[in-house]
């Protein structure tokens, strides 16, 4: 059964509802209807759009019921009164819900309470209809968009479309509206000029933007942008990536001190472009480019969309950096232009320069991934028009997503990438092959030195990483910023956005974050929450300063459940203050505070052929890992709990442990046991193309995440590695031998997870994780000794 | 790496290309260049669109490389020549192609062949560079479109625009251009009156057209209709759909004579409606609709894009029948209007008649699976302005979809489907609920009846099944047929479109066919092959008679090579004539005519939890019939084949089997053994939305099959299942005892098969198909008597 969950309505008094419904032409001042029946019925007519005729308001009237016996043709004929049945049973068929599937005609005011449909009240006083058909127009249909939404994509707005000329932008419960001409979007290229030369040829850095902005602002109408930094949108280029990708088969070592080398600086003797003229007018477009769908919506509602992809990419100069200073300032240096503080060029030769006299120098950036990395970099500079960043699955610290406390780190998927081989793959001037002949060596030789000062060999943090830390410079941030992050995603991984969202909570800036149960993936499509409503109102608030209340309507944490669909809670922080301690006991994790003097060990080495099974499949390593009776793990469960809990923070676990050699590694992963149909690993599309995200514009696919058919045993909730060499810090190497029982404490990844009765949680410690470490089959014993070893989760509670 | 196959090239003259050329500009009569790198170089200067300023074109000469060492800045600078190298690795770029990837700039020559590009002469006369420049234009990218394609989506048609309302449609080497503007298509909506009643309401059934045609057409433009019947188009009823599915744990039964059971007639008794006026000007729109986006390619291109879900859905009248010739006459209604045949009205009440007064006349059917089917049946009804239908996975006799020999058969993945189960799942009436209050019980009464008569109970051919037979009929076809099927669709079989082809070469119609290694698809997005274009070169033919030789061109016969990725052959015919014959010996498949005396038994009863297993999982059912020593079948395999051999044609297995009760079925499978790196069985999306349909118009995903990461150890290419009591055919009864031997002969699905050397073909006869058949576990024991048992695989031949 479907689910609405509704994050981004505003409350509204009744004066206001009266004044918003009159703006979009339900009411007029001059026409006032006061019966309810007669008033509601006037509201329907009102909502036929594909047919304006008579017939189609006829036959809208015949193909509704009204009641559970009439149509509204003989609901009408007859003379009857709305009510609150009659209201719901209509408002059910207009939001395209299913008469048997999704309420029964003899009971709409059941399915309505069951889907989570708002309260109304109607009385036969018209004010009754007003505030409903009010609370209706910003109610989501059965298929994931607002009832006014709906009727926008009908074309409820095109006669407006000339009315918006008065530079006006026009909102309804404090989001934007649909109101611009998707048909006469201007799209233009200019080129702004950094402060930077990354590709040593003597003159600063230019970097392409792609402007889409509504022909309205050519009479007035100053839109604010919404930028996506995507150093994938000018194409990608696979075989510099693949070229480049590390050896996984190599063998941990022995480090008897830190390592220190450095990057190389990139050269301040450049110039900037001589300024020969300047225009309002550009003379490039674009017609092709990979957007984002977000930002379709956005785009049609007064947003003006901006894309770069940012130095080292096809159009643009400079190199790749993989997420060093000089992205970030070349990212920020669009925001600066849109702010009116810097140089852009109408192309890349003729010195002629154009602001973005369009714009009302606020900004916001929205992206997924190293788009939302990029969101996340500017943030913390600080730049001033930059109001709101929406970062989705956002790297906060690359240190974080290619290591892990001293070791080689892989994201979940990709073995072998790195921060050479990210800047290769998305180095898209190879596309320009003219342009790349000049580059080529050069950037080649940029990159091993890349490799060089990335510092694989020993894993540990060093200048190279801190340059790429953002989180250094929280403080410096000013923009409000919600997050998006999916609790299965084992690319860009959770501790990513949770140190993110922990240091902000020092800071006075809003902060807002979503977390969902997909992977690395964008939620801005899904029947069961409102994303993207809760986008417009908060883009309302920070782009336009509408009063809308966004920092108070929308949660501070939005979390989907992971047992029930399309069920979203909204809790007041991440983590509680409520930590539990679990000791480790022979298979057993225990609540008790007893000990065990015992030790207990697990040899990394594998027999050949389930080596090379593993390496290859590591799907079957990771199941067999947890079912299986193996020699090369731990295992720890608790008992079946007895009441639901939800695990919600960062777990940290304590461990007392040796090494057979004078080095190691150790591996853990926390599991939730117990057999249940658990949520599909990716959303289900329901209908392809289903959304529409304007009139005759642009769409997207409907999604949802659905049960899957078949039941699982276990699913693996959170995960952490260590290496035993860096207990004190990522960047300092302690001393090891053989055989010495250490104390290591590492966190695992942050979890909200909902555990429910009758299943257990799991501990399996382990060494080589086929998914993410590398990999040599060496001959490596590992003992724990059990009685100083426990598992801290800071948040337990009942649901 | 890619390979390019086009199909749809016309060879033209060089008058006609420098005819053409002028045509679309990019050749003027006044200015006329002598010079070959002068010429060359205007050319490339007029496919600069994004940035017509000087600087565009000089951003263009600086990104693009001309020799291994210069740029075309660097060329022009030098005052050097083009050459064959220079004009294929700047034409290299212009396609899409990488440096590194695709070519090396060392050498382009070697590339352009091994992409299979088009060959070209360039010499220092300039008439060699037109040639070499028309042919580059009608040259595929690597991205899945023409050259000329790319260009017009980059906007190079858009000044034509205002010109072409001179009602002239515009071609290119014979196929439409994407000269219409896409930002004033007209969407309307009207209602076709048809000569039939079946929802007994006695009225003549409405049926609801959405028409999308150029803005041009008010001014002249006649257009021709590119029709899709989808009874999908309107919505589902899955609800109805789950609740009629049939249960498949049946026990096959002996049946002692046929049965009879005739399907309600509807009644002739109803009027039509009474016409009050008559106007040019439809008053009903449309925003949202699922869309085939070969249509949406078309319509950018002169085509007017009509759509009807038909009879018995949401805005229609009438009931869903499941493909009777009611459906077809609602069906052909639609054509009939569009000819100026029949009337359609604005709405469904006030009887005011709309033509199709901007329609040529001329019509084509499009569209896969149902819509292909109902293409297919248009086409059976000889109705004269259907010039054209285009069927993919279509079906031609619904016996074959939900029957075969004797037997209740599902569709691949679709266990307990039947005609009565898609009826209820397309009747999409359910979404007016009003309207579907008046006729939910006479449509479940209706549905009732279609369960009785098509007879799931003996499985045989009788009146029901006669009415859904389109092969019937085949004699009246008078359209050109075009039809797609994919040689791994289990749903609609590859002996729908087998039969269809065969009876098609009796018939003086033109006929083409396209097999592609795919299930159940769409191909018109794939990088290998142009099917848009053939598609487009054939309607140009079909609908605007434009003497482009579309019959002789398109090969009447292209094949996916299932070995070798993006390779596409074409051929004379499908099936040839050298039948080759396999004796069944122990184990063993003979092309020696020595048989073996012996008799061989399978149980088809497994033991319980096997049973569930298989019943819950047919997947693993699948893998353990051909990969373990079991039971329930016999599998007899070839020697490893020397040569190289295509498998062309339709199987037929004779068996001389007995079964050890009075009735019984046998199934068989033809498998491909041998450990390869097959296709993927669906394709890979390699560029989502990276199709541009025309200029800032709609978009489709570049697809194409790829290998398997990993190898697999067979792969099943045919199969059959017959009731041993329809021995002689499927609507006759044939006596069966119990441990009698009889002989039985049946097909197996038609295949156009590569096996490689090395590979072995292996036949496996069982009884319970857990993909498709009822399934009991009944106590049945098969024996085969292997001298008088043999497989006939008609067209054997090496490669």
């Amino acid at each position: 059964m479907m689910k609405n969950n509704q994050f981004a309505i505003m409350p509204v008094s009744h004066e206001q509802k009266v004044r918003e419904l009159t703006e979009i032409g339900f009411l007029n001042n001059s026409t006032i209807i006061t019966d309810a029946t007669e008033l509601w019925l006037s509201f329907l007519h009102r909502a036929i759009l594909t047919n304006p005729a008579p017939a189609g308001w006829n036959q809208f009237c015949h193909n509704t019921l009204a009641t559970e016996i009439y149509t509204l043709e003989e609901f009408i004929a007859r003379g009857l009164q709305i009510n609150e049945s009659v209201f719901k049973l209509v408002s059910l068929q207009l939001l395209e819900f299913e008469d048997e599937t999704d309420f029964q005609v003899t009971d709409p005011i059941q399915a309505w309470d069951t889907i989570q449909l708002p309260a109304v009240n109607i009385t036969n006083n018209s004010n009754s209809i007003i505030d409903a058909w009010y609370d209706l127009l910003c109610t989501h249909t059965k298929n994931g968009v607002q009832y006014l939404d709906l009727l926008t994509s009908q074309g409820f707005f095109v006669s407006t479309y000339s009315k918006s000329i008065d530079s006006r932008p026009r909102f309804f419960n404090g989001k934007a509206l649909a109101v611009y001409d998707e048909s006469k979007l201007i799209r233009e290229v200019v080129y702004v000029e950094t402060d930077i030369d990354t590709d040593n040829d003597h003159h600063a850095d230019l970097v392409k933007v792609e402007v889409m902005r509504p022909v309205e602002t050519n009479n007035g109408f100053k839109a604010p942008a919404v930028y996506t930094a995507s150093p994938y949108n000018q194409g990608t280029n696979d075989n510099w990536g693949e070229q480049r990708t590390h050896n996984v088969h190599t063998k941990l070592h022995h480090k008897s001190s830190e390592t220190h080398s450095s990057e190389p600086v990139f050269s301040e003797d450049f110039e900037y472009q001589i300024t020969k003229g300047i225009t309002k007018q550009t003379e490039e477009t674009y017609t092709h480019q990979a957007s984002y769908t977000l930002n379709n919506y956005l785009a049609v509602r007064g947003f003006a969309i901006v894309y770069s992809a940012g130095i080292g990419t096809k159009d643009s100069d400079g190199f790749q950096t993989c997420g060093s200073p000089e992205q970030t300032d070349a990212t920020v240096a669009v925001i600066e232009w849109l702010a009116g503080k810097r140089q852009a060029f109408t192309n890349r030769t003729d010195g002629i320069a154009v602001t973005a006299w369009w714009c009302n120098q606020k900004v916001a950036m929205t992206g997924r991934s190293y788009l939302g990395t990029l969101a996340t970099a500017a943030a913390t500079t600080g730049t001033p028009a930059l109001k709101t960043i929406i970062s989705e699955a956002a790297i906060s610290n690359w240190y974080d997503y290619y290591r892990e406390n001293g070791l080689v780190m892989a994201p979940g998927g990709f073995p072998g990438e790195d921060a050479d081989v990210l800047a290769a793959e998305t180095f898209s001037r190879t596309k320009n092959v003219g342009d790349y002949s000049k580059v080529k060596q050069s950037f080649s030789d940029y990159l091993d030195s890349m490799t060089t000062s990335m510092d694989r060999n020993s894993g540990d943090y060093n200048e190279f990483w801190q340059r790429r830390n953002y989180r250094s410079n929280i403080k410096n941030i000013t923009a409000d910023i919600m997050m998006v992050h999916g609790l299965n995603d084992w690319n860009v991984k959770v501790n990513q956005v949770k140190s993110l969202w922990d240091e902000l909570q020092k800071l006075p800036v809003a902060h807002k974050i979503v977390l969902h149960q997909g992977q690395h993936i964008y939620i801005n499509a899904f029947r069961s929450i409102d994303f993207t409503d809760i986008v417009n109102l908060w883009l309302t608030n920070k782009l336009w300063d509408v009063h809308n209340g966004a920092n108070e309507i929308i949660p501070d944490v939005i979390v989907q459940d992971n047992v029930a669909p399309e069920t979203w809670r909204s809790f007041d922080n991440w983590s509680t203050n409520n930590p539990i301690k679990w000791q480790l006991l022979p298979h057993t994790l225990s609540k008790n505070s007893t000990s065990a003097n015992e030790q207990q060990s697990f040899n990394d080495q594998l027999d050949e052929d389930t080596f090379r099974r593993f390496d290859q499949h590591p799907e079957q390593w990771q199941s067999e890992l947890l079912t299986s009776k193996n020699g090369y793990s731990l295992l720890f469960k608790t008992a079946p709990v007895k009441d639901e809990l939800i695990l919600r923070g960062t777990p940290q676990l304590t461990l007392s442990v040796a090494s057979s050699k004078n080095y190691g590694m150790i591996s853990a992963q926390l599991v939730d046991f117990g057999e249940a149909k658990r949520f599909n690993i990716s959303p289900t599309v329901l209908d392809r193309n289903g959304i529409e995200l304007g009139h005759l514009w642009q769409k997207d696919d409907l999604r949802e995440f659905q049960l899957a058919s078949k039941s699982s045993p276990y699913k693996v909730i959170s995960y952490g590695h260590i290496n035993m060499q860096n207990r004190t810090s990522s960047d300092k190497v302690d001393d090891l031998n053989a055989n010495e029982l250490v104390n290591l404490t590492f966190n695992l990844q942050p979890l909200f997870h909902h555990l429910i009765t009758g299943h257990q949680l799991g501990l399996v410690v382990f060494s080589t994780d086929f998914g993410m470490t590398i990999r040599a089959n060496d001959d490596l014993k590992y003992t724990i000794s059990l009685d100083t070893s426990f598992l801290k989760i800071p948040s337990f509670q009942r649901i």
